[in-house]
């Protein structure tokens, strides 16, 4: 049996049992400040405790546990994720990037290892921004950027965060004391989310980077008319128009390598019978590379125009987010790459379409992210699901990493 | 003044007041079964009342008029048209059809003169088919060819036609108690919804024969996946597939010569991120060449499956509505010319594109049908007009035909 076989095994038994905490009886849901996120965090640091780390809760309810080395200024290394979820959602997602360096470090204790630097595992208390809209709270609390305007945001049932954060034990005023700035790296094990290393057969990929997003609204106007009366040839079809510019977007998402999508289409008038007079959808379009995707959306809009123009359709488009791409940091990919190698499998760098804490990590330390494979791609569903192996394989090259690490 | 003109300008003025019932406070909306539909039948029988009509509403809620003939054993001649609309629709389709014969009735009583035959009267409660998927439902209930599948259609809430029929104070065990078998003739005023009479300078016409159309229900399931993590190559996009199908079946219609229309479209399953998994859409195609537009559509069906194949999509299609092009009763086109010869106008005659409930009456009595002129053939939409002055000559016409009507 090998060394880490048992401690995959208890990671994979232990995400079935934070799956337990949930909010809703029916589904995996577990949101920011809830008291399930309470029981979630004293499971977790009783779990960081017997790997024999010290443990504490921040001012923006992130658990956080430390192993400290015994060299006195040794830097301090970060890893971790979240540990909300998003309603309805699966029992791996940012949880793993938890629980598996949280066995990692049991391994060290049992085995009486130590390293020559601080170790600090945390569970992010919000990622998936389910409960109050804003995404990434726990991770910008620590970043120190966080937003004052969020304490106002509220949840479903109108509790504001402020409220909310008082109804947990913690003190809005305090929050700032949440931000680290001793951080030397911080590095994030994430489901991949995506079909790629199940594609290629691999267990593990490394993260080059979190793509930016834009997304757009887009509102196409023509002319309703009757379905049977109205020749084609006379037509100001706003579905049609659409179609036409889905199709376009399809293609032109792939010629500029860039990912785009259009997820959600209204028809806001048409029936069986009447030709559509307007319609309404979403653009979604992303890119590791803020250029590229830049200019893939700019020609896009200028050939969904050109086709509004050609079909007598007016077209209009609204931005409605952006967020830049952020790199991850060339050194750390380089230490885990040699790092998958040294267990013996090839190393794959993929970029990450999905945003995740490292994005605001990045604003204070270098960050990295390893991708764990995921069955089909699916995540935000039930249906996740991962290989208890492919767990032992990923702590097999965190330890690798660990046992190897230098800034 | 004409002695038409008041009872023109009363219809015209009736249509404004009818548009008030719409189920959406900010379009003309009014489907089948709804609250609107009963306050319409309500205000369209004190409207027959006042004409001196006896008035029933029958087992499928169509509102009904009769001037019975003090010859016993008269013939029976019934002349209507439909009393719902399609969403953002006019005040015209349809609702003229039943609004004006009150009108002409109202100056016969006013003017005391008799028929010597029965005019009845009837407002369907349904020909548009936007609630429940299926057309004609009112005429098909009349004519005796509903479909007892019917019942368990769905509207946009999930509520059964049955139930619906319930809550309107319908019993739809008592359905085919509205299969009428005595009547002698059926006449159908309605506006062209199309540009031709508008560019002969025609007020009326006389319509040969209706196009058939079939109608089919699109279901076409992929994978919902997360817009950021799936390359485009990996992806089973449902709403592009349907946007792909679209402009497939827009150029397949114009290749074979019928009108195809793809008039609504669901994202069942997606969001802004994520791709979308499940699409539903509607096909209507249309031509009064019965096996031109079977030819087109088993071409349509060939070319839209090999999509769904190629993008790795699921396609169930489901037809909704088949009918054959109906021929016009070449005795009453040719009474229907001379009323148009005798108010002094050249008669033009011409197929219609659209269907309409002649189609379902066609079934149990020889069938006629005037078109009226209206403004750039709109119609299914707010812009839909006509002039006041062409209520007036197509009352006079109408007038006219009563006058010489024999079988």
């Amino acid at each position: 049996m090998n060394k880490l076989q048992a401690y995959a095994s208890l990671t994979y038994q232990r995400c079935d049992q934070l799956a337990q905490l949930s909010q809703n009886p029916s589904c995996m849901d577990r949101r920011y400040l809830t008291k399930e996120h309470k029981s979630a965090n004293l499971q977790v640091a009783q779990w960081m405790q017997q790997a024999g780390m010290s443990v504490w809760q921040d001012e923006a309810g992130n658990q956080w546990g430390a192993l400290q080395s015994t060299i006195l200024g040794a830097p301090t290394l970060v890893i971790g994720s979240h540990l909300d979820t998003v309603p309805n959602g699966g029992k791996y997602d940012g949880i793993l990037g938890v629980l598996l360096p949280i066995a990692l470090l049991q391994y060290l204790h049992d085995t009486m290892q130590t390293l020559p630097f601080n170790v600090q595992i945390v569970g992010f208390g919000d990622e998936e921004g389910t409960r109050f809209g804003a995404t990434l709270l726990g991770s910008h609390a620590v970043a120190g950027s966080w937003q004052e305007k969020w304490a106002e945001l509220k949840d479903n049932e109108g509790i504001a965060l402020e409220q909310a954060m008082e109804e947990f034990g913690l003190d809005i005023n305090k929050l700032k004391h949440s931000k680290r700035e001793d951080i030397d790296a911080f590095i994030e094990v994430h489901i991949e989310q995506g079909p790629v290393l199940e594609a290629l057969d691999l267990p593990v990929g490394i993260v080059s980077a979190i793509a930016g997003a834009r997304r757009f609204k887009c509102v196409l106007t023509g002319m309703a008319g009757h379905a049977g009366t109205v020749p084609m040839t006379m037509r100001q079809d706003a579905l049609a128009g659409a179609a036409e510019m889905i199709l376009a977007i399809e293609a032109l998402a792939l010629n500029h390598q860039v990912v785009a999508t259009v997820g959600k289409l209204t028809c806001l008038s048409g029936a069986t019978n009447v030709i559509s007079g307007k319609t309404e959808f979403s653009i979604d379009i992303r890119s590791d590379n803020d250029e590229q995707r830049n200019t893939a959306f700019t020609d896009i809009e200028q050939k969904i125009q050109q086709i509004a123009k050609q079909r007598k359709l007016n077209l209009q488009i609204t931005q409605t987010h952006a967020a830049n791409a952020v790199q991850c940091n060339n050194d750390l990919q380089t230490q885990l790459s040699q790092a998958i190698n040294k267990y013996g499998i090839k190393s794959h760098t993929l970029s990450s379409g999905a945003g995740h804490d490292t994005m605001a990590m990045a604003n204070i330390c270098p960050v990295a992210m390893l991708f764990m494979r995921c069955e089909k791609g699916i995540s935000h569903h039930p249906a996740e699901a991962i290989f208890s192996r492919d767990i032992e394989i990923t702590m097999e090259v965190l330890l690798n990493f660990l046992n190897d690490y230098s800034r």
